[in-house]
């Protein structure tokens, strides 16, 4: 029946995703400021058109956040649906095959900016919560919250959820922002890296300089940033800020023995992305490395001279973006602190040194006890045709750490991405199949929850 | 009399200078092709203004080279004047206090990309020579030669003088496109720095990946190529790469003593740029390490999300632009070679490294005994009322090193160029005072070449 709800609807559903897609909602650029109240007021008029009481377009100190609910019985448990309107930026646009911002349907697959992360995993949600109540199965309460700087870290969202307790009491969080090891490897993602994240400026000589005149006398802030970038971790991958790794925890192992037996094709890992030896924390394994050990990545580096041919110069300053993945334990404040302290102290008096963080977030943990995770395990099986593996992952909602901290919620992570989406990249895309799937497990998470 | 030649020709001579600045004339970029024959056209017509019997724009295997001549006297000798058209990219332009192509004379002082580099310099030659024509003193005989790819390393002008060897016969060269110590400080250059120039790619992943999914299991290209570039140097500014020094003498004590002599002010050095400290190679003096000691700076890097706010992302690429500054006997071919083989052997297997040289050329030195040499030595010191000092620059023009190879032909460098002058950078400028110097300087330098 829900099989035939979705086969009917679909060419409408896909209009309406397409019309979240269509608006480029993109947090991290200011020029995209009106973008967001736009996306935010269609994503209101959709959970309207799908079956909620009430909707609202609620001011925040950012962006605004959408809420609705459906209250079916005061004593009844209550679902909060989290969800995220904004994307990243579509740059660089020239690897595009398609327009970012235009959705386009080929070969049943979607693409388009957002079409994963997080417009079509939210719109899952919607969808399967339209079924629901259209076809009177809804026994609990659902609440929504679409927020609009999840991929900017969430700066509003903390005060918004101190300011809304009562309003966002629920039982459990739902969220759909994550992926599956594979589509025929179902799985529940039951950890998540925390995040942290600077920008580097150093600035050398107050102008830019001849290379000729001045090169061999005087610091090239260019050299001195890949210096000091490159000391920050050593030749076995470790991360060299002192205080680094002094809350991370050991992997316990009995976890390490559920990891080693995640069926894992590194070589079909490598060739997915053309590398020919990985790199990482030495003593650990591909899959530890990027669930459960911090990581540092230069997101973004910059200075001198960048056009055609040759410019022979000492440029006056150099950038970098640079993040850490944290694990369970590491507070995104501290370590913001320590490496902040770390560069001031490392960095040579050839330069001054400027650096600031931008955002953080924690890492959260999801027992595999919960009832609601239960729910969604037997969900994944009805659909998926297998038990669902519970599995960390690298990535970070550092909102999902807030909730457990300022509303003392838990989350089920039911996320049905698959790697070869390319979220954060161009060709960002989504399986309409996946959709499918989403939209049935999701309805079923609803059905089996109520047994809990 | 040449002063007052000066005085009353001035504002007709600025106008033809600004003739030349207003063509935006930079070689490194595609987009000015059209640029650089208006501009050798435009040198064409003042050339032959300024009095030589016939001048060409002639075709070589890039931009076009001006060639102009006056022959007085078969039996005289004959100088050959070499400048270049072609200018620095002005990028980036938002650094500018004037538009770069638009020249602006303020407090004595004319401001422009090309003001000082090479085109306010090569206009010095050919305004005296202006002089010296319509008032009967030339007794030798002078050719022009004027290129247009000296900023990016002149890579059809070493085929242009084989071919035209006999076109450019002559007894000595005269190039104004160095600097002295200070305008209070007139010096000679008898020095130059040769130059090897790449361009460095490395691929990661075949696409950008999202860092939290990826991040410390997959190899970042911009921090493998930190960790590259950082091992070039070590701790004491000695380049790493096997082979580098085997051409490169030590300086003999004696030059080390003249070199110690130079009055130089390292804290006002300092303070003109800046820098707290100074950076280079171990037990060398900062004008050892700018004039008589080889160099490596990274001119540009990019690579990753460089736009406004955070982007989580491992890139797929990084890149960057790197030179070296050469010495005497170090073979540019040679060095480029030893650089890319280096660079292929160290990256390792986690990314893959493309490096293409970009241009390169050798050091230069002249003998201060040349005829020539001493005969600039006598102008000068008329001029500005001080025997300049012999100095070795940082600097590169790789075709000096040329025309001695191919045509056997010293040059003298009667350069008018002052630190402050900002040439290849944003705001660069020239001091009206220079260039009217420079010419009463270049019209003595002729005078006295005949006593020789």
């Amino acid at each position: 029946m829900i099989k035939e709800f979705i086969e009917k609807n679909e060419p409408r559903m896909l209009e309406e995703l397409f019309s979240l897609i269509r608006i480029p909602s993109v947090s991290a650029q200011p020029e995209h400021k009106d973008d967001m109240v736009r996306c935010a007021e269609q994503w209101k008029k959709l959970l309207l058109a799908a079956g909620v009481d009430k909707a609202e377009v609620m001011p925040s100190n950012g962006n605004p956040i959408v809420y609705g609910e459906k209250m079916v019985d005061p004593q009844a448990k209550t679902v909060l649906i989290y969800g995220h309107y904004d994307v990243m930026p579509a740059e660089p646009f020239e690897l595009w095959n398609t327009e970012p911002f235009e959705p386009v349907v080929k070969d049943g697959i979607l693409w388009a900016r957002g079409a994963d992360d997080d417009k079509g995993q939210s719109f899952i949600q919607a969808k399967a919560f339209e079924y629901l109540v259209s076809n009177n199965l809804l026994k609990h309460n659902i609440k929504f919250i679409l927020e609009g700087e999840e991929e900017v870290g969430s700066p509003s969202l903390g005060a918004f959820c101190e300011q809304h307790k009562e309003l966002l009491k629920s039982d459990i969080i739902l969220v759909s922002d994550t992926s599956m090891l594979s589509a025929e490897l179902p799985s529940l993602t039951t950890g998540l890296r925390g995040l942290a994240y600077w920008q580097i400026e150093l600035t050398g000589p107050n102008h830019d300089l001849h290379s000729g005149h001045f090169g061999g006398a005087v610091a090239n802030p260019i050299n001195v940033l890949c210096k000091l970038l490159a000391d920050v971790t050593n030749e076995d991958g470790r991360i060299q800020v002192p205080g680094f790794y002094d809350d991370v925890d050991d992997i316990p192992e009995e976890e390490r023995k559920m990891v080693a037996e995640i069926p894992f094709d590194l070589e079909k890992y490598k060739k997915s992305i053309d590398v020919e030896e990985l790199f990482g924390e030495k003593g650990y394994s591909t899959i530890e490395r990027n669930g459960f050990r911090p990581s540092f990545d230069i997101c973004g580096i910059w200075g001198g001279y960048t056009g055609e041919g040759s410019k022979t110069v000492i440029p006056s300053k150099a950038y970098a973006k640079i993040s850490c993945r944290l694990v369970p334990h590491q507070e995104h404040e501290k370590i913001s602190q320590l490496v902040v302290d770390y560069f001031k102290k490392v960095a040579p008096k050839t330069v001054k040194i400027d650096i600031q963080p931008l955002h953080g977030g924690e890492a959260y943990v999801c027992p595999i006890t919960l009832p609601a995770y239960k729910a969604a395990e037997r969900a994944f099986e009805k659909v998926f045709g297998k038990r669902p593996l519970p599995v960390r992952r690298g990535g970070s909602i550092g909102i999902i750490s807030t909730f457990e901290k300022t509303l003392g919620i838990k989350t089920v992570l039911m996320g049905f991405g698959l790697e070869s989406d390319a979220i954060h990249s161009p060709n960002e895309n989504f399986p309409i199949d996946m959709f499918r799937k989403g939209v049935e497990t999701v309805v079923n998470f609803h059905l089996e929850y109520d047994k809990e």
